[in-house]
């Protein structure tokens, strides 16, 4: 963890659709980073989380993680019972598997178990999340709008999210999905917050403020931060989208970002 | 034709399913610039043009244009022959409606009829294109390319196109079609093109260098110009492109741009 910051661990924040049976690239970095201890699954963010837990743990049995155990929470309630933490026993490791970025935040914010996992992240554990899971990391999290079309001035899809990451909002199955219509109407209505987006199969390692990219696909920077012109306030409901002089960057396996600077270094290069 | 350049005629070039039945604010425009003499409908770009060209003359004879052709070459030697010249007697402008953009460059590519586009181009006429039509306005065109996918090094689908506008790459269907990742690849593969994405009932009107936007989408300007880095010389064939500065801005309605220097300015502004 040489670029680590406070002490913090390491997030694993994923696109969606990690190779699970192949190569298994991305959930080998899970296993690696969540080390000896137990892995907690969180499959919260799904409405119907049977079957996600099984197929986790076929994938990670063969990745030398032993101690695998799932948080699911039907209800609130459950999360704020401090029963339920005893799940966190031992965990050097948790991972939001996908769903509903909002189940996570609604049913989890401000609970024991929300706070337990900030501990563990705190103290230098792992945090991972793939499709809801890895938009519920950031402070402000895209909750929907569609793809494959350019934004409209009236969409607003944004909700708080867990805050593990500040200043950037995350996409994911982004390419796949067309997606960088929303991530740029995200970036628009506020350009301090930098836009991840984050194709399937593709992961990013943070350490701190930087990270690097892992997988099969590309992760999209979209940097408002230079922006000269947007009609984000003014536009009409229908409008589109207009917004001038954005930075985007499309970064591949093995290069490096870093979100203090906003600047790519590349593959093997310092930094 | 305040901004016109060596007496050249507007292009208005379309990203795909203009609306023909309600406001029909795009073939109005192209009503209005073709002006009163005959409208050409190009539908070569069609295996199977039946239907394009009625589609079109509905749509059009509410517009005012009462002399409307239909210009269709199954064969490329049908657009050598001097006789189907006379398909353009009295011709203000010509339209090339979708299909196959190869279609459109191998039947007409060095023929008399593609010069005698370019001649009505030339003396101030209009030449439209809509989808692939769109496509075969430049120097090279795309061809293909998977959307929803970030761009592979290995994917090369340019061609050459009519071009009657230099030193651009036109894309269209585009945020429909999730398409930003297979013109980011192709302005990779030479940054002197300014790659144009062009959302479906969406346009820009170009005269000169400078052109305007008109339509319900969005139109993306991809400029490679400052790039610090990519993989499309280096990297694997199957590997996710890499492409870090590079500039983007999308335009909708209203809003200008300047080929030359690359600026867009605002609705309303001098420009």
């Amino acid at each position: 963890m040489e670029d680590g910051q406070e002490g913090k661990g390491p997030l694993i924040i994923i696109g969606g659709h990690e190779d699970k049976k192949d190569e298994r690239l991305i959930l080998k970095e899970v296993a690696r980073h969540a080390g000896q201890g137990r892995l907690v699954i969180a499959t919260v963010a799904s409405h119907q989380p049977e079957g996600y837990f099984e197929a986790y743990k076929t994938a990670f049995a063969a990745l030398g993680v032993t101690d695998l155990v799932e948080l699911y929470v039907q209800e609130r309630a459950e999360a704020q019972d401090m029963e339920k933490l005893r799940i966190f026993d031992g965990a050097t490791g948790v991972f939001f598997s996908g769903g509903d970025q909002l189940r996570i935040s609604s049913q989890l914010g401000d609970t024991p178990v929300e706070r337990r996992v900030r501990e563990i992240h705190a103290s230098g554990g792992l945090v991972a999340g793939t499709s809801a899971g890895a938009s519920a990391m950031s402070d402000t999290m895209l909750v929907k709008g569609k793809g494959q079309e350019t934004h409209r001035i009236g969409d607003l899809h944004l909700a708080p999210g867990l805050g593990l990451v500040r200043d950037v909002i995350i996409d994911q199955h982004f390419a796949e999905r067309g997606r960088i219509g929303r991530l740029l109407g995200a970036v628009a209505q506020n350009p301090r917050e930098l836009g991840i987006g984050i194709d399937e199969d593709t992961a990013i390692i943070l350490r701190g403020r930087r990270f690097e990219v892992i997988g099969s696909g590309g992760v999209y920077i979209v940097d408002g931060g230079g922006v000269t012109h947007s009609n984000i306030a003014e536009g009409a409901e229908e409008e589109a989208l207009s917004i001038h002089d954005v930075r985007l960057h499309v970064l591949c396996h093995g290069d490096r970002f870093d979100l203090e600077s906003r600047r790519p270094t590349l593959a093997g290069a310092q930094g």
